[in-house]
């Protein structure tokens, strides 16, 4: 077992990854206050891991509560069904949360748990790559909102993550490809040699080789929990995270959180943050073609569906958090390793990569 | 014009007391970052005072969204219309979110503020009495649900507090009184002189003399300011605030939040608290005359509404926030001005103060 700690003063929190965590109770133990848990975890998930969980919490009184299962039900209403629930127990202040999934019940636990009772506490326990790998670190929750991706939410420390790699071994090749979008997304944005040893070992990561994937881990979480810690409130730094992200909730709201994963979205997003930054005679042509030959390998799409037109693009982006008084700012990168928050661009150039990922189709 | 300052690092806060404040662009201008300003208000108060606030608003994109009046509209669906208005807009991540009204309109706004695109900009200008004295100061933002008042919200800071006196005058009656309630509250809870100070001067308060109202409101604000800089995150010193609350909460949730104003309800709660707090010995019979009698000459009740049975308090206090794994905390007295938190009275003193109270009536 690794542990990375996020230093944020008071709210300084523990990252636990290894194999076969779960159940191990003095990982979870000096974490909870009282004697109520709840569990919040989803009908695809839950099955799987909620008795080894239980193993761990012998001591307390156990509540479990499932959410339906995909982006398209992290929403209010379905906030609202946790807070219901937790109610009706009734939880306590002293009650902690636990949120055994990916990214939408770890959205959605930990706004619940930043809003009950205005706050009380939350441990994460990710069980998709995705989720070990971003949303459980940082302290980002919200649900989404028909006018845009993760709209209203909250900023709210765990107070521990623990990332249970068996937990990968059940995960569907596509959830897994999206996962590694966002490890790609470490690579490029602040660590080159990340990303050359990304090029180097795609193949075994898609393998799910251990060893591989342990370090993929390890590095992307160290590599988001230094950001989180330079910049808790997001500001220039931590925007980087959202390289491919504008373009990418652009293609998720158009298409109803559906029919991509997030971290497909984000894929080609990187790649149209890409294809601006040549544009902008930031990016070799050849390093472009890196990316999107690494995406490739990765398994992971390279084009937007074709409803997305320059027009649809530009209406998604506008709602998006990374307007400033009518600007949008957008991730870019100078080379692989090294991005930049950028608003100085002309939108000629933002409407030449829409239209040529447009017409790509 | 006095300035109160609430010290919390970072996030320090002016509380501005005086006549006339709304339309000072002096006072609004340095804690607005964005062009866009959304007031959020309600059908009473917004006609009356949004063309003041407009004229210091000048300079900005000025948005308005009416809410409708009353307590029993604090809850997630009108809540939810916020957010619709926003993205609608769209409201971008610098736009200024400025409450106009009293303690719902400061606590749904509030909130919303905390929870868009995880937190945006937000000052209070509080119209009543109540929220001049309390719900603008210290944070606390929230929504009830039916299951319990203040159940689901956030600790979020204002930038700053407009508390204008002079929107005081169009109070009705029984909202000013309940506004007394709560400044009869911070005398008891720690500060006798200004107990004393309350029963020599409830009459000119009673009048709206000017000059009473200017020191009370200043005076509580900063009781207020005092336990809120020491103690950000309730636990004990900020517990003390919840004078009468539990049982008074307990009074709105069984009404539905409809025929109790809360200064009302808690004006009753101290009460019982106190009635409690000599059961236990810690106060004298004297001294609850003296509350009683200094309640009474506010014009507050005394006594809950019939249908409150012991069990029916009970039903409700038991989710309230003040439970810890099952047994109630109460905020008492040991004599005016001198108030703690207790959980070690039997429940059979608690039990004789529910049964004393509804005979009573």
């Amino acid at each position: 077992m690794k542990t990375l700690t996020v230093r944020l003063g008071r709210r300084t929190y523990p990252i636990h990854v290894g194999t076969d965590l779960l159940a191990d109770a003095d990982l979870l133990t000096p974490h909870i206050d009282g004697r109520q848990v709840m569990v919040i975890s989803n009908n695809t998930v839950g099955p799987m891991y909620l008795d080894k969980l239980h193993r761990g919490l012998q001591r307390f009184d156990v509540f479990t509560h499932m959410i339906p299962d995909g982006e398209s039900y992290k929403n209010l209403d379905v906030l609202e069904d946790v807070f219901d629930r937790m109610l009706e127990i009734p939880c306590s202040r002293q009650c902690t949360v636990i949120a055994l999934g990916g990214g939408v019940v770890g959205d959605i636990a930990g706004f619940a748990a930043a809003c009950y009772q205005r706050g009380i506490p939350f441990i994460q326990a990710p069980t998709t790559l995705l989720a070990q790998v971003d949303s459980s670190v940082g302290g980002k929750t919200a649900v989404n909102h028909r006018l845009g991706k993760n709209m209203i939410g909250a900023l709210y420390q765990p107070r521990a993550v623990i990332a249970d790699t068996a937990t990968l071994e059940t995960l569907p090749d596509n959830e897994f490809s999206a996962g590694l979008a966002e490890v790609i997304k470490y690579g490029l944005i602040r660590d080159p040699e990340f990303f050359v040893w990304l090029e180097s070992n795609i193949d075994a990561l898609r393998r799910r080789d251990h060893e591989a994937l342990t370090h993929a881990i390890e590095r992307s979480c160290r590599n988001k929990a230094e950001i989180v810690a330079m910049d808790e409130h997001e500001t220039d730094i931590r925007a980087l995270l959202n390289l491919g992200h504008t373009f990418g909730h652009a293609i998720e709201a158009a298409t109803q959180y559906k029919s991509w994963l997030h971290g497909e979205a984000v894929a080609v997003g990187m790649l149209m943050a890409a294809d601006l930054s040549r544009r902008l005679g930031d990016l070799q042509e050849r390093d472009v073609e890196r990316i999107k030959d690494l995406l490739q390998r990765t398994g992971l799409p390279t084009h937007p569906p074709k409803e997305m037109t320059p027009d649809t693009f530009e209406r998604y982006m506008a709602v998006d958090k990374k307007v400033v008084d009518g600007r949008v700012r957008l991730v870019l990168l100078k080379r692989p390793g090294r991005a930049y928050v950028g608003d100085e661009y002309g939108f000629k150039a933002l409407r030449d990569t829409l239209a040529a990922f447009q017409m790509a189709v």
